[in-house]
């Protein structure tokens, strides 16, 4: 499936580790649909992936950024605008991590120099892409910036921990920033609230497997894989949707408006 | 802008009255994507409307069907995949009309007859439609089937009157049907919620004109146009939206997220 | 538990069946809190139910009412302010009932005979109340007004049938009138959205108590009870909470804002 | 009003600054209602404030804390459980304060140390405390831990800058937390969404006059004073909500659920 819908179109896909990465398979699809792109990740998230082969494969730059840093973030826009010969159409933030989580720290039993640093890596990040695109003037009108996030901000999940937290907060910052880039730039900001999906980053998560079959049955059209989490993504940046912006859309199968499915119903009285 | 994006995909079209009608940009923007369709409109609706020259325009049939009728709908159905030559890829449903409104009932003085009247024709006839395609299994595996309707579902606006609560009824009839239509056909249900558009039919709503003003002011990215509306629905009759379903999604340019605007303070305050 | 919360305070309460029902408890409650009401419910239910045994208990009157006629609930409304000596303060609406569901219908395969019965019962008759007690001026300002929803208006429970949709509309009625009795009388207009209750009424649901068992499994408080959400009726019907209106309130142990529970997946991992 | 709500119950008020607070307000009220509680603040706005004026008429004891300090809350902790001769009953936390506002920094030019102070205070602090009570076992079964936000969590408002996303924070961490402490303590813990409030610290946000009368006009039964929060609050604190947890409460006057008001068209029209 390739239709041209991103034709002519520039960006900056942020987060793809490996070909489980939905950031990897939005690059694929994104060179697919006729986009060009800079790729960027943490200088050690890039040492750890294969990165490079997805740039040789759609013909991309990779420019390392911390997106902590507003200076690499600046340094970051400012060369990716260079190497694309032009201002940004998309940009994609697929970037989270806990240290809570890696540390094996309960929610109630936080260390909170990992909260505050899970926080400016998962949430804060946002802003400071948000704020650097913004300053630099860096998006053409009717651009359209996607952050991926998961409905553990909306409701509880035991073990994601003070991510639902981060994802609450960048779910907020695009409301907050989508309203700004709107008015002054008329440029849309958006999250995908995904269904939870096997990729490197989110195999971290303590059962992870057994939640993934949980809401497998719970959705009536099945999880959302990678994949289709990027065909979805590349509808957001195409002008299909232009109107559309300061929403958290959920992608999953329909989970996020079931009570119960009888499928669940069923395993869990067996 | 076209890029067949609805190639070889095939549906029924309800609501088209004239140009300024969303069905009828829809029904345009299908036929540009490789779409084919059935154009229908309850009998009355036909003979005031001039739906016979987008039938010939988009090389599509017209199957007049009062969407109350389980009789009309069965036929309706059972004819247009006939015509198309094969089961269903997608639907529209964009019907409403509050007899209260028409006749210049207040909310706080219904007149029940006519509640129950524009419930039917605005809420009930979609869970007909739905029912009419399960039962006939009229819909293909990932067919997609999307309704209109506005925010008044979620949040009062005085003149909108019993058409709020037809909409919040029809928004649950999708996450309800959505459910079995997911887990039996994998067919998706969602509908869109759409900023106030001066279509023939919402130009009856009183104190219109000033309300779209507001709206355009408090929107970031201003009110969404039916042309755009009609954007927006590819999006979601295409292959990129797969696992979207029973979502309720805002297409408003950022109203249905906004506390105030910066504009509407200043509009306000003067 | 007694703190004179309701001296004073004058109201209807609708629903009442027998023990199990929460109507009853909350009548109970209110007589303990020194308010005085009238009990109604419909001439059928009253033949099988044990009202006369709660309006002795509470020295009420009863008032047979059916509450989807403009007639009956006119006389109802007259006759209380009459019999209470004054306008009122609170009334709740605790009344549903779904003929689809009674008749072993499926959502797709509804009955719209029965589908309109069970909307005008349950819901429209929402409308209904509050109309007749605004057209006749018969709040208190300040008055508080409830009715009783479930979470199956905002999230899909397979077996809930017809009634998701139908507490769908109903909470409309909640937001729509409320803004109009906020506005003109200074009256509040709420729903409780309450846990599943095994009351005389609930139990008609299939599955319900395989349902049960899975919601206090959900819920880290529990399920809320039948005599629980009396008390929180209370504090809605009370002077502490006057500024709540247009709300639906979860009371339900915190099952509304779970996406999983340790023991639903411990249960379900078995 | 007073019914003896509280009586017997002991609690900590976080944030009465003067008497326009909401958390001064809550003090008397639950005073009157026989509860015995602890106050404290910030050392440093203690030095500002009349917070000893309260503790007389309360028969309060004041214990400094800084609330991002988890050294300083445990102390807390175990001295108010001392000086109250028992577990607690009942919390309130009523903090914030974005440092950006304070200098003047737009949303779109944030200072990230500005930025993480904020959060800290206004958001982490709330998990903190919430930690503390939690390890210290300081809670009774069946007590009530009530935070203070506002709606600009959930929808834009241009001038309420990154106390937006600070209170999305906040709000999500009461539903978190509420998980475990529901689970694990029979603890319920919630937050009031209250209307914009002319206390001491509202007053720092800019063009606040404006907006508390925009709101004034959006809300049919107007903007909810402090002293209607404090009695809302009280409700929260008694056994009459025991099954109410990890839920954002409106306190607004039905603003939440406006979509426009006829008064706001109306001067918006002007």
């Amino acid at each position: 499936m390739a239709n041209d819908l991103l034709k002519g179109k520039r960006g900056i896909i942020f987060g793809a580790l490996d070909e489980n990465s939905i950031a990897w398979k939005t690059a694929e699809r994104v060179h697919e649909e006729g986009g060009t792109f800079v790729l960027t990740n943490a200088p050690i998230a890039m040492r750890m992936g294969k990165i490079k082969e997805l740039a040789e494969k759609t013909g991309s730059e990779i420019i390392p950024a911390d997106a902590t840093s507003e200076e690499d973030l600046n340094e970051l826009v400012t060369k990716a605008t260079e190497v694309l010969g032009g201002k940004l159409d998309f940009v994609l933030h697929s970037i989270g991590m806990s240290v809570n989580v890696r540390k094996g720290r309960h929610y109630t039993d936080e260390n909170y120099d990992f909260t505050t640093k899970g926080w400016d890596v998962s949430a804060l990040s946002f802003h400071k892409v948000l704020q650097t695109l913004y300053k630099n003037d860096a998006m053409n009108e009717w651009g359209s910036i996607v952050a991926l996030t998961y409905m553990a901000a909306q409701r509880t999940f035991p073990d994601y921990n003070d991510m639902a937290d981060n994802k609450a907060y960048l779910e907020s910052v695009a409301r907050s920033f989508g309203y700004f880039f709107g008015k002054d730039k008329k440029v849309r900001v958006n999250t995908i609230s995904q269904s939870p999906t096997p990729t490197t980053a989110g195999q971290g998560v303590k059962g992870f497997d057994g939640f993934i079959s949980y809401a497998e049955k719970m959705s009536p059209l099945g999880n959302a894989t990678a994949q289709e989490c990027a065909d979805y993504t590349i509808s957001l940046f195409s002008d299909l949707t232009r109107k559309v912006t300061m929403q958290n859309l959920f992608h999953d199968g329909g989970f996020s408006n079931m009570g119960v499915s009888q499928e669940v119903m069923e395993a869990f009285s067996k």
